[in-house]
């Protein structure tokens, strides 16, 4: 992954909301990170968490010593629906928040334009943007985390489908039968392999009596990290499940490839940055997939997936990027307020 | 479905060419049909084929009566890996060809040029342009015939993927530890719910001993249609495999809509003409998933199955659709050899 943009041509400002922390990136002109900032996140609603984005952007400006007023457009991913023509956070269920004008409301305080997409969106944009493959190419950002969904880049464009919604991979049925999703489907993606789900595998197991370093943990939540810790311990119950969610992120990648034929599917969320743990027993999975036939190994690519670096934070960068674009469309469209030397005084984004 | 094209300004033709059949379908500068044949395949080769294509392509023309000079461009859908900018057939297995020049040798027979692209992406652009959707819609056309692959529009544009395999949704495992299927993987689609496999588990359920009447049939190879026939009559054996079928294609509609957002899943192919006994099944199998949850009922839309009637013809709609797209763009990059009234003097399909 490479750790700049392509010269967007002002500073730019990427905000990444998640459910517990809000992280902001500071970019400079010529693509390169020049301030960070993370605060944690809050569910007490719009007004409490405009003034978290905020204050973040100003500790995230400090340290990059650039003033406000440089900021050319401010970047917002969100976990949840958005509509990236209003600015609109559509339903975004974590966060608390139904049909709040966060782009309007941002661009009060701050004075500055902004843009809002839903995150893993967003972050599949900035793996695109960033340089990793050819332009036109088509990838898939798969993000497993405390849930999993992914975003896609087709033909070089972000794809969002009819309703938002394409990517929605976590619902997508990986196991016919298996464990009860929150959507009332058995045996999702999410319902497998995300890191609640993890935890609560962990836990049956311990519940089953299970002999397992876990155990200790009982009475408390375990959570996907503990069962990674365990696992590289040789746990057998923590390999087990490591096994599993291999199987199962294995399958979703899969499916990606075939549904979509990405070039790439990159892997990223908290749960991916457990190392080898997490790493082995997918590619071991991906192995076994492509091993059945010649027509198998011919489908799958063997370099499909990519385990992204704890560092590549595709959050702030998707953030970050998705404003590079929506300046570059308002430059092109010679919007009023956008100065030639790249600063703009426009308060609205327009579409 | 609508059975006509916006007019494309220049009389067209399209080639549906298939493993038992060529159908061609002659179109009028204002977008109706006003000529039509279907020939027999063939599977000895690539000058084998291009006679019959040809001979088919006259017969067709002589209906509508019009010369061969009159025809801008020739659409050409093919069950195969095609690369549309040279018009070769890459790999049509079916067909017995492979790295074949089909658009330059049709080109050399016929002094048209032709533009060549994969059958089931072609029909599920045709439906596109055929204004079923609006014009920025997602759609997936998927195709459930011998064999099972989908075409998706995506933005309003074809979508090919990476290595032009975007749709083969055969090759998605929707129920893991399943049918083994050519590709190597065990509850691939097309293992489970494909014409072939539909024969496979109607024989396999007469072997095993069941009451039915396609036991009748034993000895002889049991096809698609004979087990909706049955299920159609009552028959034990075909209902339960027609259910088999249902839930699985329910299945893949589920899936296109969780990866792609579509709007809307048109079902076609010979497997989906078998009416009622096809239709039923997969309509109360989706609504089944639908049941399961609010949640689901708002990602599953009610109307987003639609079974094309007999009539409707994709393939051939299809062949049209690409060639009125190709010839669209040969006049808007001002070719040589384009005539303003519409016709062309043009041998080469440029790019």
């Amino acid at each position: 992954v490479t750790h700049r943009l392509p010269s967007p041509g002002a500073a730019l400002v990427g905000v990444d909301v998640g459910g517990t922390k809000v992280a902001v990136l500071v970019v400079s002109p010529d693509g390169r990170a020049i301030g960070k900032a993370v605060a944690p996140s809050t569910t007490a609603g719009g007004d409490a968490l405009i003034a978290v984005i905020e204050s973040t952007v100003q500790s995230a400006l400090q340290m990059a010593q650039l003033p406000l007023r440089d900021v050319a457009m401010l970047g917002v991913g969100i976990p949840g629906r958005v509509d990236p023509d209003s600015g609109h956070v559509e339903l975004a269920l974590n966060l608390n928040l139904s049909g709040f004008p966060l782009s309007e409301r941002l661009e009060d305080r701050l004075g500055r334009p902004s843009v809002v997409e839903n995150d893993v969106r967003a972050a599949a944009f900035g793996l695109h943007v960033r340089g990793i493959t050819t332009p036109a190419a088509d990838l898939a950002y798969l993000s497993v985390g405390s849930g999993i969904a992914a975003g896609l880049v087709l033909d070089g464009h972000l794809y969002r489908g009819a309703r938002g919604l394409a990517g929605e991979i976590g619902h997508a049925i990986i196991n016919p039968g298996g464990e009860r999703c929150g959507c009332g489907q058995r045996g999702c993606l999410e319902a497998e392999a995300s890191g609640l789900a993890i935890g609560r595998r962990a836990e049956a197991g311990v519940r089953d009596g299970h002999k397992t370093s876990l155990r200790e943990l009982a009475g408390s939540s375990i959570s996907a990290r503990d069962v990674y810790a365990a696992a590289a311990q040789g746990d057998p119950l923590g390999l087990a499940i490591a096994d599993h969610v291999g199987r199962r992120l294995a399958s979703a990648v899969h499916l990606l490839v075939m549904t979509c034929d990405v070039e790439r599917v990159f892997i990223g969320g908290g749960v991916s940055h457990a190392g080898e743990a997490f790493s082995r027993p997918l590619r071991s999975a991906y192995e076994t997939l492509r091993s059945v036939s010649v027509t198998a190994r011919e489908l799958l690519r063997p370099d499909v997936i990519e385990i992204l670096s704890v560092d590549a934070e595709p959050g702030v960068w998707g953030a970050v990027a998705i404003a590079a674009e929506a300046w570059k469309r308002l430059r092109a469209e010679g919007a009023p307020g956008i100065d030639s030397d790249g600063g703009s005084r426009l308060l609205a984004p327009s579409k």
